[in-house]
């Protein structure tokens, strides 16, 4: 029986072709998220895209999934037993990293402050700026997000440290990798502190008022992954008391942010509205397009698939 | 007879005997522009720093004097007949460099218009966001500037074009190096535009209205160098009328910018107020520490200095 393949995946022209060359014995359906039918669901084998949860219980016949996101929580118990389920981990990663480090820079050139300026018509120096050339950045999480992140600030001429729970190696774009039991003794050298963890027990506030201390007084924090890693109301705190350079935070814990927390206000930092990585730019569209042709070529070989979740 | 150096750089522990030891037989006086005296001036044969121009006159025993800046037009007929004038050109191009790189990348985050909504505490998603990662960027200008700001491009994974005016051949950091003639036929090409020129009669409203209706409608405008290289109320009616991804400026003409100058006001247009170079980086503050030391060494060695201006 030959395959049913339902591609729900934003795809440009020409890039349906590309999948039917890669299974040119199976049925290729073509749907978006908002106009898929049950029925399509329910005849499906292999499945692209980013479905409705709720929708998953009909997928009847369903081999294998594979999801447009890097995150796989949503699916969490939606998906039939036994099904192949893969996600698109590292598609958005240099998105995410980019904004990084726009933040990074965008603070260490005190844009926050330039932009009030700006917005009053004022014409101000500020004063003393900062630079990565040189400077020590420690990336907490070491995968597809934080070493892209690692590897532009080595572009910038910065030294990255990695950190992991465990050290199987050394690992490109990190010039020392080492463990997350060793993040007391490192938070007092690094010139950068950036956040790429997920949301776990082991993350949760793991970034608190004690380990912001151990950060030097002009040091910059960044933060991507999930905002529960960083306790918002120590970071308020220390930064209000002059403690840090500066800090641009693209996740917050809750999101959105509730209107009166006083993170908003916190000079030099910058906040945005959790917007670094998703759709954003078309090297992200492209790359979940290409990790679905490869896991689908590999699926159609017999060969182990990229990015398996379950 | 022995040289009377009379140092006003801003110096740090330790230089003053870096300083010695290059001219062990000479004397070293040391002030600060502000509180140097005319006796000091008369008597110094070597001058490092940024002494007011009008103390210049009285310098009767000079015969070398390096500013600490790159511009030198301020002591344009201020400095005694005869003498070495050099410059500090290229002691704050990592500064400037980067601070493009900074309004660059926040314009294709869209960060004017993030930093709009954190203020009013808004939590909203402003969609499709820009990368350089394959582009092409344009660079007006190779000089020290222009070259460092290609080496960042480079380094985020662009393709970078530089425009002189007479190419000699290539030059590190450009994938290409094309004449200013080219300059036409290039604009449409690029994705970055970025301009590094210093004010002179060719440079003077170079980008006009009709070279920005030339460059691609999704394009960024960086502008460093002189404000006067741009025709400022052409780009505020291009971008008003929806042309540009956004624009990122450091200089303007005149400086200050007015108070009720359109130019203030416009959508994803970054404008900082002349302060991408200057000592606001210690990297810049020491490299021009070690530009007055190597030419100190080759002066005394009888070798040509660096960055000779008269």
């Amino acid at each position: 029986m030959s395959e049913y393949i339902l591609n729900l995946l934003p795809l440009h022209e020409g890039e349906r072709e590309e999948f039917e060359a890669i299974a040119p014995d199976a049925v290729h359906v073509y749907a978006r998220s908002s106009t898929v039918t049950s029925e399509q669901i329910a005849a499906a084998t292999v499945m692209f895209g980013w479905p409705r949860p709720e929708m998953m219980k009909g997928a009847a016949s369903l081999k294998w999934f594979q999801t447009m996101w890097a995150g796989t929580e949503e699916y969490a118990g939606s998906l039939p037993d036994g099904i192949l389920f893969t996600s698109s981990s590292g598609s958005n990663s240099r998105s995410v990293a980019e904004h990084m480090l726009t933040g990074l820079l965008a603070v260490c050139r005190r844009l926050p402050t330039y932009l009030d300026s700006q917005r009053s018509h004022v014409w101000k120096d500020e004063g003393p700026m900062k630079t990565i050339l040189g400077g020590t950045v420690l990336v907490l999480g070491a995968g597809h997000v934080g070493s892209d992140f690692a590897r532009l600030c080595q572009g910038l001429g910065a030294k990255t440290i990695g950190l992991k729970r465990t050290v199987t190696g050394p690992i490109a774009a990190f010039d020392e990798v080492r463990t997350m039991d060793e993040l007391d003794a490192l938070l007092p050298l690094a010139d950068v502190v950036a956040l790429t963890l997920p949301h776990s027990p082991q993350t949760v506030r793991l970034i608190n008022g004690e380990r912001i201390a151990r950060m030097k007084d002009d040091a910059v924090l960044i933060s991507a992954g999930r905002g529960s890693v960083l306790d918002q109301d120590a970071l308020v705190e220390a930064m209000t008391a002059g403690k840090l350079w500066g800090a641009a935070l693209d996740v917050t814990d809750p999101e959105p942010l509730p209107e009166d927390h006083p993170l908003w206000d916190v000079p030099n930092l910058l906040l945005t509205p959790h917007v670094a990585g998703g759709m954003r730019l078309e090297i992200t569209r492209r790359k979940c397009v290409e990790m679905a042709q490869e896991n689908l070529r590999r699926y159609l070989a017999g060969e182990p698939l990229v990015n398996r979740v379950g």
